[in-house]
């Protein structure tokens, strides 16, 4: 099987004309993605207007701006021109600024004003992602008035499958799904036929508190007020897609310990890649030196048994990797709106016991082999110190990213790598006090 | 602020109506999840019929469970009856088979043919989550023709605003949306409007393939087909969302070392959470077992300077630290299709390169405070560790992923807590090999 990247470097014309007839515009983005920015340009340039703009719309900002680069002034100007408000918006807010006001001159005083009204919202925000071209009806009209009016201004606008109600001042009244214009008598009013209690979001709100809206309540499109709530704009399911995906990722690498690129990962440099990782690692290796710390106290009990080092990792491992799953499932379930900060008692207490169980499962377990090998006095100690770190990573797990989110920090923040470190130094503890205790050294 | 478990404990039926009357189902269907179960049927039963139906779509299947034990079997029917076909297989496929049996008997036949249809395919596959109640047009039909059509069998449709369009032998030619059959002139032929170049999935293709094909190519529908090519239903992008929130939600269960709870985390039992993670720590400790036998092998170096093994859990804990941040990134750029197999050079050639810059990084970062406090011996030792470590555990943290992906398991479970364990044994033989030389012990 060929593919765009092989005909590109074969630079044989025809077939990469028969390769784009042939595929998809899904298929054309995904694997011009994948192309060294130049090629990306020089693929693009063969498709006709209509599929250039769907392709180029299915694009990362990141590869958007490297096909960019590689076209004339006037087809750049067309292809923005064309684009979505809100995707243009998009990749407006990531362009280096000299190219963006050169991009942004280019276009028609209609788009343009619409961009920059966009770009006006903060970063994050859910007017960033809102398309300002809506289709919005009066309680007064009636479903025939309101087919005519979706056939007439319809083509501009970005969905036409829910229609906002307003009154003269723009305010929300209530909103309408095509579905129910079309399936009603052509004499019903739209003020009958509209829901009054409708789902909206303010243009300063947080795009990901929106987006996730969305997904719950299984809307198809949002209204979006201004803060004197008239309507602005609407955020459309793929777009409240998009943004679920990117907190998503925001949300994993948070988890794996890294910055998010915000970026595909083929596209980043290893520069920037070493560059997201590396203040984690510092942050994590200054948590470490806890641990050596901690050893050098117990350095006499070390010195007169050996023995007791052997189990050093796999304490502190096992009291991270319990941790690590308390933290998880905790963040991930107020991610999704299961858990809320008053729910803490709760699932503290619930961690709690699901450490003592896995500790004491853990122990049980461990116990035969270890007295085995080692002799009881050692299984003895190791069976104590797995119970007694299993609880307490399982409680710090998820105690720590609920008062997180109570104190305004992203609890993925203080997801499992933190932990992990911030519970080896305290299982060592838990092990040479134990160890003493039992072993009277 | 009264939330809904005030009240139901309160029993104050007057205050119960009210907060029910002035709530939003979305708002209802959250407080009715967090209720016990008993108090979910008496705060449900309070609901008018269409509002109930609404609210009761919204609950997680286990939450679902937990109203219909209340209710009578009447009332029972009546919503089961009521609910969209795919909802009602996916409830349906999570009852005990007694209870589902019963809930399937008091079906309509035509809603029973349906679901049992729906039950017929494999689990996780897209005919699970496909709605069999779409309105299909013909290529002969007018704009007009199609309109009528929509107005007569729209109402039992999910959705109406993706249109597949099919031959005499339900083979799928092609498919239109509403919004081009509205904007179109009522005598345009259906088979000119529509577009022949459609997204499709099998019915038997995975549920998450054809989620993710929704959200990348921002589809309303999804056309899905049966084995001889014939249409048998279409997926929304409301499905697909919860699709992906679900496989997103065991992704992260799997990265956190824990099996997915498969219901939501307030919903399940202390000894069933307990029970999700005791495999994955079962595993992770018997391959920590292996850092004992490593430090066993070295015994004699540690008893001969137990300096060394102050920073056994800095070594292990940094190199694992560095592999989770390099798997945690692969496995979420396979997951969202920006990495595929044959990348795999490229990759961890990358992954290779940004270990050798951290872990440089970090060995001159270390190299002072720990000459100054140990001197330089060590420091020396504990440096060269680091290089190679870090190295070693983004090679190991990209490269195992792509295997598994490669082998047919899901990379998630390679993810963190494996990689993790593994990179703390090798971690353990690199800091003693090195120490042995450099030390000369």
């Amino acid at each position: 099987m060929t593919d765009l990247e092989t005909l590109t470097r074969a630079g044989d014309l025809r077939e990469l004309n028969r390769w784009l007839d042939e595929a998809g515009t899904l298929e054309i983005a995904e694997e011009l993605a994948r192309l060294a920015p130049p090629a990306k340009a020089v693929a693009f340039r063969l498709l006709g207007r209509d599929r250039a703009l769907a392709v180029f719309e299915h694009l990362d900002p990141v590869h958007q701006q490297q096909v960019l680069e590689g076209l004339r002034d006037d087809r750049v100007r067309q292809l923005v021109e064309d684009m979505e408000p809100d995707d243009r918006a998009r990749l407006i807010g990531e362009l280096p600024a000299s190219v963006a006001t050169r991009v942004l001159s280019g276009l028609s005083p209609a788009q343009r004003a619409m961009t920059a009204a966009l770009l006006g919202y903060p970063e994050e925000s859910a007017g960033r992602i809102m398309s300002p071209e809506y289709v919005y009806l009066r309680e007064s009209m009636t479903a025939a008035d309101a087919l005519e009016r979706v056939r007439r201004a319809g083509a501009g606008a970005e969905t036409v499958y829910m229609l906002p109600v307003t009154d003269d001042e723009r305010r929300l009244q209530g909103v309408v799904s095509l579905r129910e214009v079309v399936l009603a008598p052509p004499e019903a009013r739209i003020g009958e036929l509209m829901t009054r209690e409708v789902h909206r979001v303010h243009a300063t709100d947080d795009q990901e508190v929106a987006a996730r809206l969305v997904q719950e309540a299984g809307l198809l499109a949002l209204p979006v007020l201004d803060s004197e709530d008239r309507l602005v704009g609407i955020i459309t399911v793929d777009d409240a897609m998009h943004v679920i995906e990117a907190e998503d990722t925001e949300d994993v690498a948070l988890h794996g310990a890294t910055q998010p690129l915000g970026r595909p990962y083929l596209a980043a440099s290893v520069i920037g890649v070493a560059r997201s990782r590396a203040a984690w690692l510092l942050v994590l290796i200054a948590a470490s030196a806890l641990t050596v710390n901690v050893l050098q106290l117990f350095e006499d009990t070390l010195e007169t048994m050996v023995t007791l080092a052997l189990f050093i990792p796999l304490i502190t491992g096992t009291g991270g990797n319990t941790g690590a799953q308390a933290s998880t499932v905790v963040i991930r379930a107020m991610a999704v709106g299961e858990v809320r900060f008053g729910d803490l008692p709760r699932v503290v207490g619930r961690e709690a016991r699901v450490g003592v169980t896995l500790g004491a499962f853990l122990a049980v377990i461990g116990f035969v082999p270890v007295a085995v090998v080692f002799g009881a006095d050692i299984a003895v100690v190791v069976s104590i110190t797995l119970l007694a770190t299993c609880t307490w990573a399982t409680f710090a797990g998820s105690l720590l990213p609920m008062l997180a989110r109570r104190a305004g920090v992203d609890p993925a923040v203080v997801s499992a790598p933190l932990i992990t470190t911030l519970v080896d130094a305290t299982g060592l503890v838990i092990y040479f006090v134990v160890a003493r205790a039992v072993l009277d050294v």
